[in-house]
């Protein structure tokens, strides 16, 4: 496998700055790093915030953003074990930690404080070779379709954590709110491969339709329900086990505080900046509900929810445009215009 | 035994009311339930909210409150099993529950839909001699100081269920907000017994004094702190592991999600009306922590908080007075002039 | 509804004595009990032992055996809540228990000291009036056919427990022992329903087709393999994360302990008479493996096993004979002449 | 800090060979690997095994022995992160693992299908100079005696995993068969400072003292009682919640399944070659028991294990003698003549 010197990729040079497309040099893979002809990569919000700097957490400059980046294997660093040329492997929001703190012992290596972010503080994605810690690069079953397994590296892999976060058991009510956005269709595939009985808060016959198809199993349109909590409560007997949040708005987050079950689990995903979670003490404790926050996944549930999609249990409905194209992608997806996931071709 | 046919209590007819210190017919136990003479009682601040009224939740009219009660069975139900005339039995605030429902059926029988409770719903300790079903009743051990276990009933069991919320393990650092007040000091104790690494945090010297003699390991006087939050992250490594609120302040418990560390719990215990607990999306999410309800116990965590006092690892100073007295006590206690926990002499 | 002084039922007066198809008196609820009018009860070989009277643990008699029983409620006691006649109601081998020791306390209610069993320590199933504690008569939901239940009642539940004692997630690798039998199908099912990846070890072509049809994923034919501990290893890469031993082979258990995945759960759930489970320690600590015994399931275990069945996700192929053709029944029995579950309709 | 190029070490060349105290070449790091300085090493049962060759797992040859490694970092390698030249470190018995099996990503490490075991596979700390994988190497807090803490790396960390994998809570009862030896004795302090209530079955009045003064409750001499189980029984009110099988004696594993409560759960820690453990299948399931595998800690286990000796909780009482004379200790291991735990001085 002949690696170029240089490749195609899309830099900004400033928070907010130009996205240029541009020839810049192939990064050489470090001694624990292995380095991966991307073929595909997934954009996700979290991109447009790289961009845009408006985290309470600095991004390197220049940088190269993208943390869903599907690929193979065409260099490895001299101190790697476990992986060859040829192997499909991915670049996810967690391109390495450090191994050794408390979180990572714990198989919580997602908060280790030494977290080496693709797209964010480590060259991403978006460019046709990148690097990423032989630990923690994804393993991509052989066979898998580069460009539909692209979201499952962040998206997927964030959905299927938060549910593992909800703590349940098969046969428990799941509500997830946001069901028929992007991760939220995501959430309720894997939901039902789970075992769980699915619940989709969202708005609009559409979803409504496309929620049903995906497997869920009760719809609760807020335009239309009367009272989205009662309607909840009745249905499932008692309240959802667990909810999984997907949107982001604070009103949908305290809502779903009073539609969760007495030692049921609220879970948090989304990262709006500055939004506020917001719950009543009294209901909190006199119902003893868990209101937990779920980051990115581990090795653990990325090899997990791979699993899950290479099984065929999970699809992920992708429209593919090049590279190149990046700068509309983010324009549209700051104007809210996009539905589903856009992934990009690198060789275009 | 033998049981008179009439006994001093303190009632009141209305929520707010004249609290009368006066005769009362002695109840008769149901097939379920055991008749236990009340030695002692605790005086908690859920009383004052029974006798107010002021909680989202009726009582029952006429109402004789208390729901610490110490005592010894002098009657029996027809249907009961496994008690005896003579055994030592507490009232605590959970009287009954159905045994039936989902709560129920997985051992949180205090988040049944159909629970009786102690002093609210079913009248209390404040009475010489009080009902309860068999199979929530207390089980005290034998040779037990029915004054000094009356507040284990209700403070100390709740304390202890917090601590178990907070999901530790041996060895963790937890951290006690309000550890020097009544319920916080049971909470240090408890948590040394459980092998936790105990931080206190409260105003002044006095109350650092009363933390290290119960085996506190670090105190952080927010009167002097220049940064709680800093000083506890500094001195953990990281944030404490666990979090309890005995303090109900809102801005206490926001404090409490930032120095708590990543994947750990902050649990709410309190019930102050009205309160909201708030955190931050962003950090919750990133931190992944948990903000977890607790509510008041189980009977295993009934047997388990009893244990550990019966074994002398918890102490409870208290104040004794006669239950003529009651009226006084919640005076007292609504002007924020009580330090300790008050228990009232039925016999007096 | 009209309740008869007499029924038909079959008793027997000493362990191995003549099993009388014959009238006795209905029996009268106590206090915390309900009556249930028995439609249908299903014949486990447990009802074998309870005659045969060859377990370490006397029954009572005469007795009347059976302890899958479904039916009608027909009578309440007085002391009862939460249910009313006509709602359906199963009796389960868990007739009773105190509801106040430490495995009650903590919802291990079958572990109970003071656990009363039906058709062996209470008269059972066998009849057609039967009495149940109102607390743990398991709730059959409305519209449930009756004869189809019955199973679940005791082979169901057992089942369900058991893959939860194998402690797994969704997506992990389960093998069932004994995959094509009365439990063993019941098994693959509800572990499919779970979301688990299910592998069947059992002996035949038409036990492999019946596997595949129940949704089974992958079966090991003992008669054929090689080797099956390789195989299993083979096919899951690693091993099963649990096992489910259905049959009661010593040496297929001692198997299990070596195709189970490192830090995996071997599950034991029969109960033959004598049987040694042994397992090989350098292999047991090295791959830190867990032999877990599983008995009959809690009030929680049977609500949920009854709500996979009603949810249609668990079939229960069945044999009806009359209840007065159970001495062929268990003649059958003991010869091993039995495929599948036989239920007795009371009324012939 | 230099480092000689030289140095002393026990070497053998082949399984059971002579012990050769010798000069060999100091090791150097790999990239991923520091190098310590080891000032002590504890002797462990399993070096007298690695020597003899008698495991069912080859050993590297010729080898250096050791897995108890207390020392100085003086070497780092190139791709290290989170090391200092000075800090101190321990050699255990799990010297590296691949980090990216399902065994690693889930904090299982030890199960590692790749681990590499020093003084087994990797040359050990019966030497003065060893190297390490540096994400595995045992970070020891500032301050540390470095002979007393030898033991701890092993034998430490081994019964502390294995009190963990007991699932206990504060206030439980715990047994150690085997109380008073030298994995027992730590045992029994390890259970204390995680607010276990110990029993400790041995042999011996002399025994018996030491169990107490480490802060055993109740001690069984299973030479004067008059039926161990049942003492257990009686003492603990229906069985030890846990037990650690410390003792590897075939019928004190049996006997453990049965004064083990119900639900409680019996541990295997120790690894004697060809031995079984058998249980009563019907007691098995009726009482709901694990019997579960404990192998050696990984790197959570492992700090907190040190944290806890660091804080003074655990005492680990040796016997210092020269590296030279491990030949010596050998013998009166397989004698069986040592009590405690020796460890060698590498400087002598």
């Amino acid at each position: 496998m002949s690696v170029p010197k240089t490749q195609k990729a899309v830099v900004f040079e400033t928070n907010g700055g130009e996205l240029e497309y541009k020839d810049i040099p192939v990064p050489k893979p470090a001694a624990n790093e292995i380095l991966i002809n991307v073929k595909y990569s997934g954009v996700c919000h979290t991109d447009l915030h790289a961009w845009k700097g408006d985290w309470p957490l600095a991004t390197k400059l220049p940088l190269v953003g993208g943390h869903e980046g599907a690929g193979v294997v065409v260099g490895i660093g001299e101190n790697v074990k476990g992986w060859k040329l040829g192997d499909l492997a991915g670049i996810k929001w967690l391109n390495g930690s450090c191994m050794a703190c408390e979180s990572c012992e714990l198989s919580n290596e997602s908060n280790c404080p030494h977290a080496d972010l693709s797209g964010y503080t480590h060259d991403g994605s978006f460019q046709q070779y990148a690097t990423a810690d032989a630990v923690q690069a994804a393993r991509i079953p052989e066979g898998t379709d580069l460009a539909e397994v692209a979201p499952i590296l962040c998206a997927g892999i964030t959905v299927y954590k938060a549910l593992k976060s909800a703590n349940l058991r098969a046969g428990n009510w799941v509500a997830i709110s946001g069901a028929a956005g992007g991760l939220g269709s995501l959430a309720v595939q894997y939901a039902k491969a789970m075992g769980y009985r699915v619940i989709g808060i969202d708005g609009g016959d559409e979803k409504e339709q496309l929620f049903k198809k995906l497997g869920g199993e009760y719809f609760v349109d807020f335009r239309k329900s009367k009272d989205v909590v009662a309607e909840i409560l009745e249905v499932t007997g008692g309240g959802a086990h667990g909810v999984v949040n997907v949107s982001v708005s604070e009103a949908a987050i305290e809502s779903s505080t009073h539609y969760v079950r007495a030692n049921g689990t609220v879970v948090l995903v989304g990262l709006p900046g500055g939004a506020k979670c917001c719950s009543d003490v009294f209901n909190h404790v006199v119902k003893s509900i868990s209101i937990v926050g779920s980051y990115v996944g581990s090795r653990a549930d990325t090899r997990q929810a791979l699993d899950f999609f290479a099984r065929g249990l999970v699809k992920s409905p992708i429209k593919i445009v090049g590279l190149s194209e990046l700068p509309d992608v983010f324009e549209k997806m700051e104007k809210g215009q996009i539905a589903g996931r856009y992934v990009v071709d690198t060789a275009k």
